[in-house]
């Protein structure tokens, strides 16, 4: 009998992530195969029935695949039409692995929004010795989080020990999350009645028909002056224009962009040089050495075991709500 | 007879918080007047029993004081022979006040450097959607603070809260501070062996003999090369021409100094443009609206209760020892 195949398409497990994910594979019966990127993979996935990748371009080879694990935590371009040469193939996605990187992301924009920090650096490059600008904390300011899975959960931990006053959790249900840090769950139905008392508005939703275009130019319009938005998820969720004006206008106190439409951003786009504005390259997801890769490996494995027995997957991507 | 005299010379109180000192200075029999800064106060604090102040210059002008209650954690500006016309006066700093705001500018630094940050901004500004740098995380470093008050003990609780694997905690006597989240205390004088073990170690002590040049060119060469160092103390704890050298050769991952030699840092030094360096202008106290002023507010009224009734006041600096 042929043995069956698993296919690994990652470009950044080292060696001890990629034995890991050998024996296991072994273990369970599988023959595994590791390539660097789609580029090494192709023609070589053909019969594969398990693939653990990054990269979607790998899947229109793989004809044979019943579970696509995806290590990305938004698997939206994994949805579009034509991606799978399969159309059986389960997809799960990495959710669970980045929840510490992207909440370290969330913190750090914060915190130099509220701080002022962009000022500090600019004196800095002109040698000036600036002082005394008025900065606020995050102790004491009131949080609203759109998006209660692992990345809002993370980050509403984190900023409960930093003190914040109030973190309340927006999403489809309305539901608290179990466990969570959250003080108040109400559905994003009702944003209208939190923004206007909201410090720091933070978005970390996947993309789905119910989430594009949810910061609207009107609900932009409810935030106090002071207020800033940071947004880890997808830019489909944020009116840009609206955003950029708001910005522009000082009628927020900043913001910081993480996922734009459309990405890459072309260097002739107003959002580069937007007062008040973080923009950086959708990158709050990146991999952190001695982190996200080892949760990611575990996180797999984990899965591989419960595929082999038969049991339900953690994480399997629903393709009608997109998450 | 007279009443006793209250001066208090800040500049960045509002309307609550100056309520709220003359309530409490009132009610225990005092006169209180209030002055936005040292010129204001020339020539009117002459009969001053007490004065509340960020500045050390209205204090050559107060013969009469008993109690200068600095709203500063680090009074080492106060000690200089000649400040006080008073020389029975009781000196308190505002410890306890500052441990929020630096721990906030702490954990934003850190993120910085492990996150890469200067080289996602620099690609930024222009205009250059840059990705992939290796990058690392709090969660899972090994933290080593020298200096355990307030502004290391709040830190602390935050690292932890975020996951950082292991924090060291520093000090003169090597004790454990009552309910900190450090997982070891050691003394100073023990840093060797904690240096080679140490992803990011944090300065936030007073200027004292004992603490100048205690980051020396030898223990700086004990770091790791991707270790990181944060100093928001004083800048005469670190030997500053070993420390850039450091970063220029690569030797180390990173630093943030927000306090040097000397303040302000003139436009010629070569600090300014160092790599791997976030230089920021002795901000890191900066009060922040919303929580260090009330809490200075807070903590001086505790103690002003408390010398109007004779006990004995917190925060007293030791004059031989700087804190």
């Amino acid at each position: 009998m042929e043995s069956r195949k698993l296919a690994v398409v990652q470009r950044y497990l080292n060696g001890t992530q990629k034995e890991k994910i050998r024996e296991c594979g072994e273990a369970l019966g599988f023959t595994v195969d590791f390539f660097d990127g789609p580029e090494a993979a192709r023609g070589k996935v053909a019969d594969a029935e398990i693939i653990f990748t990054q990269f979607r371009e790998v899947l229109k080879d793989a004809p044979a695949l019943k579970w696509c694990a995806s290590s990305n935590a938004g698997v939206d371009p994994f949805l579009v039409p034509g991606v799978f040469a399969s159309d059986q193939a389960v997809l799960t996605n990495g959710a669970g692995a980045y929840g510490v990187t992207i909440s370290e992301h969330i913190v750090m924009v914060a915190l130099m929004l509220l701080r002022r920090m962009g000022e500090y650096q600019e004196a800095a490059a002109r040698h000036e010795w600036l002082g005394g600008l008025g900065i606020r904390s995050i102790h004491g300011s009131r949080v609203t989080i759109m998006g209660t899975g692992d990345i809002g959960r993370t980050t509403a931990g984190t900023l409960k020990a930093m003190g914040a006053s109030r973190i309340v959790g927006l999403n489809h249900s309305g539901r608290m999350p179990e466990g969570a840090a959250f003080d108040e769950a109400a559905r994003s139905t009702e944003a209208e009645s939190y923004l206007p008392e909201t410090d720091i508005l933070i978005l970390c939703m996947p993309d789905t028909p119910e989430t594009r275009g949810i910061l609207s130019r009107q609900r932009i319009s409810l935030l106090p002056e002071h207020g800033i938005v940071i947004n880890v998820g997808r830019g489909s969720a944020v009116d840009q224009d609206a955003l950029r004006q708001a910005l522009t206008e000082h009628r927020i106190g900043g913001a910081a962009l993480d996922v734009v439409v459309p990405e890459p951003l072309p260097a002739e786009d107003p959002l580069w040089e937007t007062e008040n504005l973080i923009l950086t390259q959708h990158i709050s997801g990146n991999m952190t050495l001695g982190y996200t890769a080892d949760r990611s490996v575990e996180l797999f494995c984990e899965n591989l075991r419960r595929y082999a027995a038969g049991e339900p997957l953690h994480h399997v991507v629903d393709r009608t709500r997109g998450y």
